[in-house]
């Protein structure tokens, strides 16, 4: 899937699913994906050894983590969650997201909810 | 490094040196690295066994890998050049980049350049 150049607005066109990450790239270990959000279906999860990171394309991305103060996220902003770390993620308007995570990363962690997908789920 | 939430653009306005890759984030075994580029400074190399992403901010950037046409990706576009593939990257304005790629990456493989810069160089 990595052999041809991409455009990352060209795949957003495609996604017309809210929280529905979709495999754009892999790198080693890692996929990256994006993914659509709107609303506050994404249960409270952890990933108990894997790290994910949260870039915002477009709109504005509320990251929950447990006992922490929300970050608010806009355009051109990132943050990683770290490891362990309980978290859920909530955009009031739709949201536009890259992320990166591994490969082995379940995106709702142990917890399933109506929106979790497998990986297979996520290939184009 | 990964508590604070990060602005991309904040953190290319400190950037004032050409192909000077520096770490934003890491997501377990990756880390994710902006750099600007201008010019052909870059060596042909290789990374055995690592994968690169390449996306690019800002400008355009041309992608050469051994035995192919040139790539030429712009602005929102990204490009993965899969291990193992001899490669060089340059630009004839000013580009910005996010790279996404293995720790354990040297950004200029095995060769040794000008430019090399080793992992704790590329560290705010």
């Amino acid at each position: 899937m990595n052999q041809q150049k991409q455009n990352l607005m060209d795949l957003f066109s495609t996604v017309n699913r809210y929280f529905s990450p979709k495999i754009v790239g892999e790198v080693n270990e890692v996929f990256i994906k994006i993914v659509k959000v709107k609303g506050q279906d994404v249960p409270w999860h952890t990933h108990q050894n894997e790290d994910e990171m949260f870039y915002v394309i477009k709109g504005c991305l509320n990251i929950e983590c447990k006992g922490s103060d929300i970050i608010q996220l806009d355009s051109g902003e990132f943050f990683v969650v770290s490891k362990g770390i309980e978290h859920r993620v909530y955009a009031e308007e739709e949201c536009w997201l890259m992320l990166i995570e591994n490969k082995s990363t379940s995106h709702t962690g142990n917890v399933q909810s109506p929106i979790t997908k497998t990986i297979g789920q996520q290939y184009y």
